[in-house]
């Protein structure tokens, strides 16, 4: 997180945040979905979005999780994580609060490894919610579970580099204002000192967005969009160089896992909404006149095993919050594997749940539960596929126990 | 199946047609897939699609699935089941061989109940894929899983039938020439005995195609699509009737039996299709230089188990096949229910693990994996649910208990 | 709990204690392990655990559970969870340190409902750990999950109650001083009223312990057994009743909700044994010389998930320990309902990984893992079976959405 | 199988068969249990259990699994799997018809491999049923995965060879007249070549059966029995080699094989019985009165999930029952690996759900839902781990792949 105190809120304080705020993603976001049958259409909302994020400032929640120095709300990361949850139940909750991904994880890089210049240009008007940003490192050429293997290079002359290279999923490039872009400039160093971060406006000749990729049924456009990113002689001025040559592995470590903990906190309050739409749909949905699919047992059984699982999943997080809030991102850093997988997996069980308790309704994007159970079976591949995270927990476990430390 | 007499293939020709088609499946069939990112395009594709099906005309494939006396190839069920399993692995499948749902169903129908005059007009263009048809049954406002309860209404007025009520999930109306629509017109008799099944052409006034819903991201077109349709005083003569008054529901059920097990067919062929693809990609793509997928033994554990899954799938089917061409569709309904909620449960498994195998290449359009699993999430709903299906059986093997018959 | 005030502990000495008993558990009772291949040979170990017992007195640690004024080292229920944890990794834990039930639970009773007679004959002997008691409520004829249902009647015949019935599972009634039983005394009364709790000393004519019930292949003797009894004609004085004529049923309750709680608690301690065998055992076990079993992902994976599977459940248990301490155990009853089934199934999924990973050794009586693996698989019945705590949690649940409360 | 040819039985006498053996069973074994309540007894049964034997061996039932030339009854392997499935519903029914393992096993190697003096001497009497056999072959310092690493040797001294090792899990030899033992007797060989098979007499002075191990709270008695055995300078003649010096390897997967299949034939029989206790246990146990287990639908969607996985699993296994009659067993052996791992999911999955359904009585041995459920625990472990089969069928699936046969 930012590297200024922040302080948690008084528990009081906390939840008449999170009441006023779990209204307003009530009244004002829910309507939204309303008018959006697929992601196609984003760009079309925008303007009205625009609004949203007005009266957010206008609430002062803006950046709920920066701080206040940085123009935020200076939530711990545990109340944000509170917070998250509540912004997670509407597809547009973090956009709206400007604590969406991948600027959220871009404005952290920036605030702790950029220079002035680099701030003004960059930073302020993405804080400001101005611009969009997009982080453009997984290549379709190489697992994007091993960010050692990269093929994409950006070669000094003289004072530009020279990038060249093939990206995607390069989150909400469509409409982006720049991209930080992972390539390698050391060719010759240790594999996890190879690769620097450069800041590559999008109007930079030789940077070209090749297509939104069709994800799950949707090319979607502006911010909802994966882009396919070929980099051709694209030269940037070698101030554009974030942070120190060959630090741009350190650098996406140190921004993947708060990522990854902010990712788990959205998903407890996807499957929090799913959950209630099960359950609303159960008491009122009759299999027969004045029977009620509530009556079957396998819709309790469901019902149950989500609420305990979900609850679960939450209790986790928020530890693994405080743990990474007291001690730092290194000494969490296998906790946020163990949550990253284990919260995933929740998610798709009760979305599978929820979309089977809606029938038909469910596979329809009348709701937004086939929005999610398309587009969040990505949580188990993005940022680390489930086998990676599992595999990283168990071998520091197991060091324990070869160390004979544990017993 | 039809009322004339086929027999089953000896087996040396029945693998000879089998690997024709399986060639004819992976060369001109695969093809196409590059093309359609996804299902909206789909009508553009029809030119092509109708160069395909002239193919499989001049090959003697067409209507694999009814008696030559019909036009068609004369396969047995189980010979069709292996048939309908190659075709599966392609989307256009079944569509280009004149095969699919739902007017294979509608044949059959047909085939069955209607009068010369309706065969004329109705089954013989679609029999020639001149036409394609679409089936009216489910309404938003109840639960699909209990035919029983139907709001739409065809009041007799004279010579004519007064069609009034709200249908949706009316598969490939969308450029249909008719519907067959499901409508309660003995309001006063048993519940069994309520409904009947009319012949509408799509041009009736007062049959409006409300919208093609948006279905896990797709609203489609032409065939592939599902519509919400309203009916609004809708007029058609009572020679339009098939079969008799307050038929519908035993004729819906007649349908039904071997849709589902055409279904169950079809499934298998999409999970082949996704073990083979799953088997690629572990042998082709490499974690880390000279490293493949395939060394990580979770990806073994998916083959394997999806091998002895998909497997146990194709013999439940083809036993219930063989069951359902020898006694007949009354003596395998709750075999059918069986393979139903479990070869449902076994392709959304292997399409899991083929998607997380693909890894984000698994979640864009640019394999038909991402598609299938967002559109056979449907399989554990339509048809009835699995818990419908479950409920079913079970209840059917306890009744031996009951009354003492097993021990 | 006991009516008596207890305050957490401060958190060093939390710590200091839970370390203290952690090294006691490790080194005093792992080490009996080795000498009880099966539960048969109970009895016969009887005199060492005394001696353990009496280490535990004098260390201050005697009846963890309850509060200093009755005997013991007055924890609060979350603090006690946290000691029950480290004692359940021992099969003798709560057995040597007098927390174990069902003796536990009929102290809670006992302090809450006995006269003083009552207290000085039944209570006293059982907190010094003189004698062992039992509770009598489950009868063969029926289903355990409705204690409604009751055939054991208590009739009233001038100053004496005679039992007449027929019990099993009576936990450890094998060398107990005496039972608590449940018997229908008000058979007009509204189901909920017709019950009474009495306490029958194991020498009355008429008590008659049918035998040990052999369960998953043990008899047991002496605590660890489970017996079937048979009451004829079985007098005891009207003084022997406890609480009121009628209370029975609502006594039951308010013995079970703790009751449920204090086996999750041991059932962590389980199952964080058990994790670490398996721990050990992949470090150790080489497949071939040189490659350990670790070495294998499945194994890596099985580690991992356990590891998020057990500490989701230790926060979910802490939580209502908390809740339950805070507001009582009947605001806290869903959430011991929830509990009770997602721990109970976590630890037979632990449990099953650790027998895998030890291979033939896992079935063996040479670790104590088969023993769990078979005695723990009643966590899934005793005290509820899974389907009526989830059938009631979800109810409970759905029932604010029936109202309007949740949406 | 027997190298003497055996051709299937027609249909309807093997139906008649079957009806016949299902009600020997039925009346004359089911009732045996009841004497049963642990394995600890087995010795005290045998009596009663010969007198069965000889009304098996009066009705011409004796060792269906061989050819009549050898005294059997000449089935098939896919007949011999439908007898098995009936025999395999009660604990006793393969050792009542002399086709248990490890002795069906063992005649099969000496079939094969004895010469006429070790067919006199050892095959015969097993045969007859007049003794019982053993094969040692795992060790508790080697993973039993991993059959190339074995430390027990055979030193050739003069006309003798010298055993000198550690086994365990030498079922049966408790009470066996011999064993067959797998021991190193080529050191210097290839690891395939190094090991070979020596006939053992129980009585041969340095074979030393430890103890019978405590396996799932039992250490039975007689054939029910698991053995740790240790040979010190055990001499056997020379001509106690079964087939070649070095052939071990070999012979032993010679062996595996049929026995995997046999083992998978027994598990649908233990299902199978399950099953129907489950469904009786469903129509007959009360919730409360008039309200029968049966009406929960959790029950409900056991029964049916269960119904289909046995199925499944019957089709299976038939299916490379009949591979391997029509190409062998080396053809079949991926095959086999398959059904091991299935077969044995889908037992212990069943067994499970039966006991639950059961309550507190699938817990106690009052039934055999119990003893299955501890004992084929194993069955996920024993003949090979899940892991192991998995790893071994996905690598010869992939091999096709890497060499572009499949595609």
């Amino acid at each position: 997180m930012s590297s200024a105190v922040k302080t948690g809120m008084n528990p009081e304080a906390l939840n008449a945040l999170l009441a006023a705020v779990r209204t307003f993603v009530q009244q004002e976001l829910f309507s939204v979905e309303g008018r959006l049958r697929s992601l196609h259409d984003f760009s079309a909302l925008e303007p009205e979005l625009e609004q949203l994020r007005q009266k957010v400032r206008d609430r002062g929640w803006w950046l709920p999780q920066l701080a206040r120095v940085h123009g935020g709300l200076g939530l711990s990361l545990p109340d944000f994580g509170r917070l998250s949850e509540v912004l997670g139940q509407s597809p547009f909750g973090h956009y709206v609060f400007n604590c969406q991904a991948p600027d959220a994880g871009n404005m952290e890089l920036l605030l702790s490894h950029a220079n002035a210049a680099q701030r003004e240009r960059f930073l302020e008007p993405l804080l400001a919610g101005r611009t969009r940003s997009c982080f453009a490192m997984t290549e379709p050429e190489h697992a994007g579970s091993n960010p050692l293997v990269l093929s994409t290079t950006a070669q000094l002359e003289g004072e530009q580099y020279v990038l060249n290279g093939h990206k995607w999923f390069t989150t909400a490039a469509d409409g982006a204002a720049f991209a930080l872009v992972m390539a390698v400039t050391e060719p010759q160093a240790h594999p996890y000192a190879r690769a620097s971060m450069l800041l590559v406006p999008s109007d930079t000749p030789g940077f070209e967005r090749v297509r939104n990729i069709s994800v799950m049924g949707d090319e979607g456009s502006g911010y909802f969009s994966h882009a396919e990113v070929r980099f051709t002689d694209c030269r940037v001025p070698v101030g554009n160089l974030l942070g120190g040559a060959g630090a741009g592995f350190m650098m996406a470590q140190e921004r993947l896992g708060p990522g990854r903990i902010h990712h788990c906190m959205r998903w407890i309050g996807i499957a929090e909404r799913s959950f209630s739409m099960m359950c609303q749909r159960a008491v009122s949905r009759e299999l027969s006149p004045g029977k009620a699919l509530a009556t079957r047992q396998t819709v309790l059984n469901w019902i149950a095993e989500s609420r305990a699982e979900i609850d679960a999943s939450r209790l986790l997080v928020l530890d693994v919050a405080n743990l990474m809030e007291r001690e730092g991102q290194h000494a969490a850093r296998y906790r946020v594997s163990l949550i990253k997988f284990h919260v995933a997996a929740m998610l798709q069980q009760v979305l599978d749940r929820a979309v089977q308790v809606h029938g038909a309704l469910g596979l329809t994007d009348d709701t937004p539960l086939a929005m999610w159970y398309r587009h969040e079976r990505a949580a188990r591949i993005y940022d680390g596929p489930d086998e990676v995270h599992k595999d990283r927990l168990a071998r520091a476990i197991l060091q324990e126990y070869q160390s004979g430390a544990a017993s």
